[in-house]
């Protein structure tokens, strides 16, 4: 059963560019092995602002709660979409220059006052965070998905265990 | 009437010293204009671990629902509460070295997959953020809330028209 | 007579908070002195997005031909204006966080390919060029405007001459 | 028909060595897409500054434009072409050296008052943009080639329509 | 024989991931070569705060003198290591993201006052510099182990000597 | 009683100019206040090597058992006594320069394989953790030493407990 | 005796703009105080590249030797010089805009193959350095010389020593 | 013939590890084309403070003049030299750490005052570099070494301009 679905979406993945889709895949792995229905696109702050406004505005007539947004550079994607709606709005910033993400890591955390972006770790580790803390957030009042949280977090301790016992 | 109850609080405020709090209150004078209850504290993720987690299990107890953290230097406080929840965390990271904040940013925002931490900006910019940024969690299930959420964003644009007028 | 005028102005410049004037009013007194009609305001990339492209709508029938932009932090505001004209976007990045401006630089000029933004440095000395290179960009289609920047570079000329010869 | 001509050209297109020309190429290629006539060679700042004055004094008595200069390391040439000329300079910063272009880009984009260099983003991404800014001036007085312009921008918007659709 | 044991364990090397062994290695090879019984495994600040905890009980039960704790990203390792012990810790900040490894040094480096953590350089050289200090630490009340030291300290001038007489 | 003595120095500290001693004198306060004897001088890699090193061979004659040294900039200093010495070496890094103390931080912590420099925090914070780290690494033989450190951990939390308290 | 002459400089120090002038007299007081005969004077890469050039063309054959060249932001003078004369040019980056000095260094010290800067530190440091540095070059072919800078380190150790002497 | 001679040379090179070899191998064969005698070996701040300190001593009384230094991390070698000789000693800082020669860098640079290290980029261009001053020092007392220089320089121009003549 596919979770990529604009009308039952819980949480909306944007990213800036096709490009971008290998650093945030493990972001819709993460929702989908939570069972957690999302829609996945591409929109981009600069080259389609109003596909960006479209979007939020059909996402929430459908009751999305959260976004996350990936994007590099001076990554604005996650700022655009903030300015947008009061839903929280995840960033992700990816290392898409020389500077090693530096760039879009403080372009995505330094918000003025009033428009928070959650901002969390580059590029891979960040898309995941990302999942997790959506999954958080919606699991304020979904107890089902904060059991399976919770079951994933014994499941880290489990496998920090094994390859410590492996380890010689 | 005074917002700071531990009991009924719906978001918990650490930072990790008292020379942290002219930073740091900016967050609760967002929460007491927005009539959430907080519990604002002192508590360290190396000086008092303990006290840390009889925190987080007293205010779990009592159904609160996120976690703001404000910490300088190697600012490890949000990602040990990050350990010890499955709430949204939300960190603030300060500038309390000489590094300009650098440390605290990097030591908040790069935590490992399955562990994140909701990163804002520095210092008050960033503790008015988490305050915001909490306040949009807690609106999708209040839609009160909600409500004054979007009437702030009105005064932000009525403030920059407002401004913009007196510019000679 | 007053250059500050938006129905003939030749530049527009943005600023994303009231808080910036000091370090941006270099630019406009390096406009006043070249006789080009600008329109000074305040508007932000996110509390004001509306605003920012109704400005951009007005200015653009009146024939603006070049945007400064000049905002802190994150600074997105250059690039949401080079989202919505094609006319010639020069960004300020200004020193507002305790990261040194770092954070603004990245965010102004590492734009994707399509909608670049002309960076100049950080506070006072991008503000005088950004006047600078705006004027540059209208002296192409205006003589006297260029015959004015060339003498100007005379006087920085003999002003470096005349503190050589006071050195003791 | 190639467009890389002295005399006719409207952009003229500097780099400090022929080991940057990969870097670069993107910048001709948009200015040949947009049948924009341009001189593109190599000239260093220190190894022929000569050279470096005798091709602007040339270019501009043949009506060039716009300067685009392209540099890796302590890279002063954008800044040594804007000392020579009062047309609009665009600097590329280059990523050649173990600093990954941050010794490029803040020797580029630190200009002091009175010589602006429009820096953009570094490598291939800044040689695009340098190439869509020198078209965005000349645009200014070319009705054809800013609808050229426009109409990238929107081919711009069906390519993410496009990858967006393609995304499973 | 091996030396990696928990009873007799004079070190105890805790690294945050299976994957940061390759990095680590060079550590337990110098404690092996200087005959000093460690224990080495894998234990993490966020996903086995409590295995963490129970290891240094026991450690210390065992009379484990000297802690060494490798970590990347936002390394949070060493400091919740340091926390819970006041034996001397010392911490090998691991470049495991594209920020360079400058997150993990500062997250390591940065600690508040009463928690040092004795941070050595990034990954493999660290790594040895780890063995190296602690071995320092040891070598206080082990006048063995301190010739040992002296003598590898003579044969890297000898190495140094022959290096430069195959020169050519 | 004063603790300043050459002969019964258990540990050396050596600040690298006059000029760094407010930033090295909580090393010397914790010291005092933990009863540890030291030795607290000035000496510089490159203005005084000879001293250096004489005052090297002089301490461990007296059986000094660790050395702190504190500089800024380049800072050599903890390296050349680390070169001299198996004796753990500590380093504080002191903010010196322009720079933010980021030079001195490299400095001293990136030493090469077989020469460790423990590096604690830049300036004060660093200066009293090199002390703690200091009487750590003492107190691996002299139980009565553990147990005041213990006893100051124990205040440390009672000190988080009534700020706490006081905070409104 | 005023040592600041054109006809018999052996050392001739630029700087970009009088506002240097306080963080580059520690330079001169050097080579005053080692009867350096020197010429001191403003010029700058940009606004008198002229004057730059017919500086060094009168200097060179008055038989100055060596060039100390101070700027801050995107540093280009000391470049420009290099360029120019094959004397041993030396740079001093200032501190002169928000990025601390990091935008001079990087501008000084990353000059491409065939035309190096010889760097020295930031500010007063790199000032006095600078002066130092010159007299050790001047110092190949001046017996006497050499003794004045070998007996001003023989003070630097006997300040170094005074100052311990002092401290309590 | 070969030109690596600790008798006869006016120049030494001092790299800290035979690793650092294919990087500085620039700095000899340029050394080589001048025809200036250089003794090139390894030796260590660290590893061989001795065997260094000799090598001066032996170098000092054959008349050596210049003295290159090359190292990576915390690069302190070029310092270490400049405390020990009042011949200008220039330093090349090699990228060898994640830290991307950042380090190195700083560490060669920042020198205090008394004891300046001519510091040029880093890793070949460097090392070229530390070649190429090394050669304008000793051409002070040596015209024909002066006019290799000056008609390198013109081959310097002879192949950016045959460079250009290729470029399509």
């Amino acid at each position: 059963m596919t979770k990529n679905t604009k009308q039952h979406a819980k949480v909306a993945i944007f990213m800036g560019s096709a490009s971008d889709e290998a650093l945030v895949r493990p972001c819709t792995e993460i929702l989908n092995q939570l069972d957690i229905p999302y829609f996945f696109t591409i929109t981009s702050a600069h080259r389609t602002p109003e596909r960006t406004a479209d979007l939020i505005n059909e996402l929430e007539q459908n009751n999305c709660q959260v976004y996350i947004c990936a994007a590099g550079m001076a990554a604005h994607l996650a700022g655009a979409v903030a300015a947008k709606t009061i839903k929280p709005v995840i960033g992700i910033p990816l290392n898409a220059s020389p500077l090693n993400g530096m760039d879009a890591l403080l372009a995505t955390v330094m918000m003025p006052p009033g428009f928070p972006v959650a901002t969390v770790a580059l590029d891979k580790a960040g898309a995941k965070n990302a999942a997790w803390l959506a999954a958080q957030i919606l699991a304020l009042k979904d107890d089902k998905l904060a059991d399976k949280i919770k079951s994933t977090r014994k499941e880290f301790k489990q496998a920090v265990e094994e390859a410590a016992s492996k380890l010689k």
